[in-house]
């Protein structure tokens, strides 16, 4: 059995988020419809048998990925892996698109062997965005002072305790994370924020996106969000950003993983 | 009454098209959705009464819109026009947004005072696409030559009988229209096909597109593609380019029109 890794982007906006549900094998009519469902139903056709998928990490319903990864054992000899990719496409619905498919050590897992996940958070400012983007971006309807924000995210550097951003249904046992990079450029009308870590809490990005959003619009001292961050009361947080405008951009298995084990 | 001039984006992948149907006024659940039906129904609710809207010309099913234009006759007194902006937004799904509203002088028709219209199709060049794209561009799964493209493009100025790239459907009395430019560039791995004329045939654009590419795939000489438009037979022409790159970007009517009636 080989060990495939695959690069799978998602369109999340028709998906209740990345993971089966309960029982889900085969998405059958009424269950609502999860990426990793779709492609392991894809994979049982190759295959004729079930074939577990893991992935890297969950993503919520509505979040979009360009660069998921998952990986699972591949029982079919003398084929090249990158024939995996029109194989499931052709399977797929054309909102699942795997991108890539390479074989990797027996060793590697999607989740615990990521050194590090990269998000990107798309908003669209000032007038109204076009009927395509709609799906892609949250609108803010104003021009964000994109230094004001820089400012403010470059606390979030190095091991940090994250639990000031962890969602009520959080299950992580610690709440530290190990932050390489998070911040803010502008590409036309739409803002970006862009944020690596060795992995995220639940809903993290969307509460730290909110949060330095509607700071900002406040006109709140720098310092302030720094304060947030040190007292670790997700009640003295901001609003969590909506879904659609943001991506799992990219997972990377490179590099030593920094940061402690949780 | 004032004459108030719409400036439109839509995704045209959950649409029949913008032309309302035979008979449809208000969008039942069953009807097939048109943009031009929906934005009726919308004004139908603010005026309290039938609206009828005016586009600048028809757009298929599947094709997009980031600037289509169409006016009506206002009854509101004293309400400043952009207020129709947020006004019929709320009223509309995300997939049609009304990007700007202006009063115009009551002669202007969204159609007939059109001096230029600007179309993009755009094509998604070597590997697979981002899933949140495939909504939007037609993948050719190679990299094209642009400079080729252009070459026969260079075909597409001035007033050109256009009968070979008009569809069998195509009602138009002349078949002439004015061309004003018509070039490939390429925005990273997609290539965008601009073309902007006084008006176009039906299925025009895909018909052009479709066949410059399967000309240059070919190989064909360059000069092949000006014998196929002199020839006026459409079929010498090449493969129609599906809907979903097609976005008509926008509608001018600034200058002065160029080109004979019909």
């Amino acid at each position: 059995m080989r060990n495939i890794l695959l690069t799978i982007s998602y369109d999340g906006t028709g998906f209740s988020g990345w993971q089966r549900q309960d029982g889900q094998r085969l998405a059958s009519g009424n269950a609502p419809r999860t990426v990793q469902a779709e492609l392991e139903r894809a994979l049982a056709i190759i295959h004729k048998a079930d074939t577990p998928l893991a992935g890297s990490g969950r993503t919520d319903a509505g979040v979009h990925a360009a660069g998921q990864t998952a990986t699972f054992l591949s029982p079919v000899k003398n084929m090249a892996p990158e024939k995996y990719i029109p194989a499931l496409n052709s399977h797929l619905s054309r909102d699942i698109r795997v991108m890539k498919a390479i074989e990797v050590s027996p060793e590697l897992h999607a989740r615990f062997s990521a050194t590090f996940r990269t998000y990107r958070y798309f908003i669209h400012c000032g007038g109204t965005a076009f009927a395509h983007l709609q799906r892609y971006v949250w609108s803010v309807h104003r021009y964000p002072q994109v230094a004001a924000l820089n400012r403010m995210a470059s606390f979030l550097r190095g091991e940090i305790d994250c639990s000031a951003f962890a969602a009520a249904g959080d299950k992580s046992g610690s709440k530290f994370r190990y932050l390489e990079k998070a911040v803010f450029y502008t590409e036309g009308s739409t803002l970006v924020f862009e944020i690596t870590a060795n992995a995220f809490l639940w809903k993290m990005v969307r509460s730290i996106t909110g949060t330095l959003l509607h700071l900002e619009q406040k006109g709140c001292d720098w310092q302030y969000f720094g304060d947030i961050l040190a007292s670790g009361d997700r009640a003295l947080a901001g609003p969590t950003a909506p879904p659609q405008g943001l991506f799992l951009w990219s997972v990377s298995y490179e590099g030593k993983r920094r940061g402690r084990r949780y």
